[in-house]
C-alpha cells in the first residue's frame, strides 16, 4: 500500500516559499479607476507635491501672524483688506505689513501670509477694514506645499494592495495609469464519480460541487482569476486530458479529491504521466493531511482533500499564502486576540486548525471552538477563522489567550 | 451669521437609525454564482438534508460496528465481502451480520452498517473474505443524512453578506437562486470651483476629486453602485440641478464640500429650494463638524465636509452604517484590541476620531497614532483604522488598551 510520506508544516512552506520566490508574476498598466483591491508590482512616488500650494484649511483671512499678536476683543487688529482670492485661481498678490486677504476653505494662501484667522473671529468695519479679535500661531489653519506628500516620497510601496484610499490618494496626485501584477490564472478542478454540477439533477449517492465553487469564489475574492472550473470523474484519461488543457490555460492549478490514498486516487500519477514532480505527498496537517503539491513544467498543481472544510483550510493555509508570495504582498496577515471559551484538543505531531466563532465579550473577543467532521461546510460557513495549535501543543485551555486567523482577508 | 446647531453623535445616530428603519430597500432574485458579497434579504432554509445520504469519510469497508468488537492483529475479525458501492450511486444492498461492504470516500454507506473500518486495518484474504485487525466505534468514519444541516433548518441569516463559503454552502443544498437586497444607489457630488476632474489640466490653485473617486471605490467595495458622479462649481443653480437629477437616479447622495458656513456653501441652500428638511447641520465630531444630513422625498442627502480625511470618516462613522441599516445587516462590526504607543489629546465636548496604524507588538496589536492636518489624504491611505474617544474623555494615555475600528469591513 502506498502511504504517505508525510512533511510538517514548516517543510512545507519551505518549499512552497522557494517556488513562489523563483516565480516571475507578469505585469499590467492599468487605468488607476479599475486599480482597487490590485497588486502594485512597482513602487509609486509622488510626481508632484501634495498640496501643490498653501492651502488654506478655514474659511478666513490671510494675515501676517505678527500684525494679530495679542489681538482680543477688546483690542483688535485693524488691517487692510481690499483683495480676495478666488477659488480655483493662483493668488498672484503678496500679502503685506497691515494687510488681509480673504481666502476660502481649501483656497491659495497668498505670498507674504503665514497664516489663516477664522471668519468667525473677524469683523468687518468697511469695506477695506477688517478687525481681528484672536490671534494665531504661524502656520494656524493652513497646509504647506508638500504638507501631505513631498515630490519623490514613496506613495504606494511594491506587493500593496490598493484600497479605496490608496485611489484617493492617487487621484489627488493626478496618477491616472498604474502598473499592477497580472491576476494570477486558476484552474479549479474537482474530481469524482460522486460530483454534480448544479445544474445538473442530483441522484442519491451523489453531491453537488460544493469545493469547486467555493473555491472558485475565494480566489476571486483574493484577487485571482478562473481560466477553467471542471468536474472530472474518476478516470485517468480523463484527468489527464483536463489538466493537460488546464497548464496551458492557468499559473495554479487546484485539482480537489483523489489525494487520499483510494484506489480512485489518480491525481498523483497523473501529475508524473505529465513529467511533474511530486513536491509533497501529505502533510501533517489537521484537517487537509492528504495534500499534494507538484510542479509541471514551472506550473504549481494543488491536490487538496475531497472534503470541503479541509480542502478549504489548505487552500487558506498554503494556496492563498503561496499566491500571495507570488504576488510580492508587503503587508502583514492580522489576527485578533481572543479568549478561548473551552478547552481544545489538539493531534500530536500534527498541526491543528480549529475552527472558531468569535463573540464580543465584556472586554475582549471570545473564541468558540465549532465541532464538527471534517466534511461539514457549514463549519466553515459559519466560523470567523481559525487558531492554529502547533504539533508540539497537546492542546488548548479555556481562558487561554489565541490567536484568530479570520476566514477574510484583511491585512494591515 | 449662520452658525451650526451641532449635533452630538448620538442624536444624529438616533435621527440615522429612524430613517433606516423607515426605509424599505427593494429586493431582486440573482444567481447564486453572482451572490458573493450580497446581502440576503430572505432568511434561507435548508431544502434538504446535508448530507442527503449516510457518507463514509474514509476508504474502507462498512461493517456492522458489533462484528468487529475486539479485533486485533492477532486476532482478526473474518467477513464476508462480495460487494462494492459504486461512488456516486445509491447502495442498494444491505449490510447483514458477518458481512462487510467495500464503500470508498465520499461513497454512500450501505444500510445496516454503522460504520467504517479503514482500508489501512483490513487484509483481503481472497476475493470473497476480509480481515478485519481493529475494532471501530459505531458511526465511526461516517458521517449521517443531516449531519451537516437537517432539512429546514436555517442556513443563511436575513441580513448576511455572502461570503464565498456561503456559497459553497449554498451549492451543497442546491440552491441556484438567492434573494437579495438591490444594491443602494449612490449619487457623489463634488462641490467647488477648485475642483478639477482627473483627465482635466491643472492650474496653480486647483486640486483633483480627491473626495469623488475615493468615496466612488469605497462605495462599490462596500456594495453599493454608483449611479452619477459629477464635479460641481460654486453656483446655487447648477447644483440645485444636479441633485434634483440625483434625486432621480440614487437613494443616497453624498455632497463633499460646501457644508461649512462660508460664502460659497450652497448645500443647505439648495436642499431647502427642492423641498427638503434639514435635519443636521453640524456633529460634535472631531473630524467632521460640518456636516449635513436632509431627507428630500423619501431619500437622504449627507453633505459632507471638504477635507478628504474629514468627508471619509463622517463616511465611514455615519453613511457606512446607514447603509447597513437600510440593508438590515445581522454581523457586528469587528475591532481589534490594542495598546496605545503614545498619548492622544481629545477635543472635549465632541467625538474625536484618532487614526493609527497598527503594527505588531511580541504580545499583543500596538496603535500608533498617526497626526496630520484634515485635510491630508496620506494619513487615511497609512492608517490601519481609528479609535474612538467619546465626548467626556479628555484623552487616551499611552499604554491603555483601546479598540481599533478598522477601514475595511470586517465583520464578524
Amino acid at each position: 500500500m502506498n502511504f504517505f510520506n508525510v512533511l510538517a508544516v514548516e517543510e512545507v512552506d519551505i518549499i512552497l516559499q522557494k517556488i513562489a520566490s523563483d516565480y516571475l508574476a507578469e505585469e499590467e498598466i492599468i487605468d488607476i479607476l479599475q486599480g482597487r483591491e490590485r497588486i502594485v508590482s512597482e513602487a509609486v512616488f509622488a510626481p508632484v507635491d501634495l498640496p501643490e500650494f498653501n492651502r488654506s484649511t478655514v474659511d478666513g483671512y490671510a494675515v501676517i501672524s505678527q500684525e494679530v499678536m495679542g489681538a482680543s476683543s477688546s483690542m483688535p487688529s485693524f488691517l487692510e483688506c481690499s483683495h480676495e482670492v478666488v477659488m480655483g485661481t493662483e493668488a498672484d498678490l503678496r500679502v503685506q505689513k497691515g494687510q488681509a486677504v480673504y481666502v476660502p476653505t481649501g483656497g491659495m494662501v497668498p505670498a507674504g501670509a503665514d497664516g489663516m484667522v477664522m471668519i468667525e473671529y473677524v469683523e468687518k468695519l468697511d469695506d477695506k477694514t477688517i478687525l481681528v479679535h484672536k490671534p494665531i500661531a504661524p502656520l494656524e489653519n493652513m497646509t504647506l506645499i508638500g504638507d501631505d506628500l513631498k515630490k519623490g516620497e514613496i506613495v504606494i510601496e511594491k506587493g500593496k494592495k490598493l484600497t479605496s484610499y490608496d485611489i484617493g490618494l492617487l487621484v489627488g496626485l493626478g496618477i491616472t495609469k498604474i502598473k499592477v501584477y497580472k491576476k494570477p490564472r486558476f484552474a479549479v478542478i474537482s474530481t469524482g464519480d460522486e460530483i454534480v454540477d448544479l445544474d445538473e439533477p442530483q441522484k442519491i449517492g451523489q453531491v453537488r460541487d460544493i469545493n469547486g465553487y467555493a473555491l472558485s469564489a475565494l480566489i476571486t475574492e483574493l484577487g485571482g482569476q478562473i481560466n477553467k472550473k471542471v468536474i472530472v470523474k474518476d478516470e485517468f484519461n480523463w484527468l489527464q486530458k483536463v489538466l493537460k488543457e488546464a497548464l496551458e490555460e492557468a499559473d495554479i492549478i487546484l485539482i480537489s479529491g483523489g489525494s487520499s490514498v483510494g484506489t480512485r486516487d489518480y491525481t498523483k500519477d497523473v501529475m508524473t504521466s505529465l513529467g511533474g514532480k511530486v513536491l509533497v505527498h501529505g502533510i501533517s496537517i489537521k484537517p487537509g493531511k492528504p495534500t499534494i503539491v507538484g510542479q509541471i513544467n514551472e506550473k504549481i498543481v494543488f491536490g487538496l482533500p475531497g472534503h470541503p472544510a479541509s480542502a478549504l483550510i489548505v487552500f487558506d493555509r498554503f494556496v492563498k499564502t503561496y499566491m500571495q508570495r507570488t504576488l510580492r504582498r508587503c503587508e502583514k496577515e492580522l489576527s485578533i486576540t481572543a479568549i478561548l471559551e473551552s478547552n481544545v484538543h489538539a493531534s500530536p505531531g500534527k498541526e491543528t486548525y480549529q475552527m472558531v466563532q468569535l463573540m464580543r465579550g465584556e472586554h475582549d473577543w471570545r473564541a468558540v471552538p465549532f465541532y464538527a467532521k471534517s466534511g461539514m461546510m457549514t463549519l466553515l460557513a459559519k466560523s470567523s477563522g481559525y487558531i492554529r495549535i502547533s504539533n508540539n501543543q497537546e492542546g488548548l485551555m479555556k481562558g487561554e489567550k489565541v490567536e484568530v486567523f479570520l476566514f477574510q482577508e484583511v491585512m494591515v
